[in-house]
């Protein structure tokens, strides 16, 4: 399985080039890894940090192929490419444009990495590519 | 007395017509607001989270009235335009390009309005425009 | 009429005290007139740029009343307080949380301010609050 | 010959958990080349657009290693780690908290990979790492 999302690019993601400014790919990749979290994972960033938990990137590696510019709708993808016992890293891409790969670990209460709980683990394996 | 600064304008300012999209100079009133707690009134915003204080902005204005460009070093002031018993306006230019105001509130342990300490309170008053 | 949009607040709007960072809602009020534009006139901003047209917004006023947290989904509406012959003043709302004025200006292709195009207007008009 | 800057970590850096968000470091990565191109090189961004120039970057890879707090005065520098005929990958540190490579292509006014000019290169040269 997939995570998909289409992102409008819009003025605030743009350069003097009239083409997406990189940095701003490096939001939509946490959009993408964040609304996984949230709409199919079920653990959204808030309860997870209300609980005392987190998931810092570790990594990322992103490579720019083709330009996207202002009123484009692109369709990024998110999958799991990598499942570690505390880490993951997913393969997240916007057609042809961008490919990228995040890396996080996973920490429970105590700040150290720590092994995925079961129910995230099922959903991440159903993701792996 | 003004607290002053040059923002140099980047790319990252920028949008697709070359000159600095908007909320990129609201970006830049919080950066003089905050360089002015750090570097002259001596309370950095970082400590003051960590004491469990704030200082919301409850209020800003902005008017742009020439663009800036790629480029461009544009000098930033600052100065104390109404200073209230728990509030403060702050009138922030941009040379003839922005004039913005931005209204804080300063908030002691309970996050409830608090008055000024004093320490602080003279500072403000010795930044009266 | 009233253009809508729901926006979920997401970590990359949120400061270290944990709700929305201000200049982030500057960008979000951008986002609404942008897609106000896109969806509802008819007009993005990419073709106005490609015509040698814009829309520069001129001035910008905001209240935060009610922070926003992450993880909130967010009621977004804009409507049009006011249209002047070559300009227009949107009331930007987030529910109770902000109160946005964004006031922008037409300008067709000499950079001059310049009347509404008929179709525009009318738009404008049966968006008027 | 390393290029330095010193980039103090602002509010607008930083996440709900109190730490440098992770897109912020790359516009920090992008603030160095531009920084180097504009004060070391010698050719900022504006007059190279003008010129009808472009440096787009190619790839970007970052391991965050340690983070950076509200208030941390950050050491950045920068050096040249591969020199190519029309690239360049740069190697952008900050201190032992992210390690960055920014890969550039050079292209000259027809928008296809062009070799460095004389004078460019001589600089680049000068400082490979």
């Amino acid at each position: 399985m997939t995570h998909t999302r289409i992102i409008p690019i819009e003025f605030c993601h743009c350069d003097p080039a009239g083409i997406v400014f990189y940095p701003r790919y490096a939001e939509m990749v946490n959009h993408m890894v964040e609304t996984f979290f949230l709409d199919v994972v079920g653990h959204g960033f808030g309860p997870m940090m209300a609980a005392g938990q987190g998931m810092p990137t570790v990594a990322l590696e992103m490579a720019f192929r083709k330009p996207s510019r202002l009123g484009d709708r692109v369709e990024w993808t998110l999958a799991v490419e990598h499942l570690g016992r505390t880490s993951a890293r997913f393969l997240v891409r916007a057609e042809d444009r961008v490919e990228a790969r995040a890396t996080v670990v996973w920490m429970a209460r105590d700040f150290t990495p720590s092994p995925w709980p079961d129910d995230i683990r099922t959903i991440l394996e159903a993701h792996h590519a």
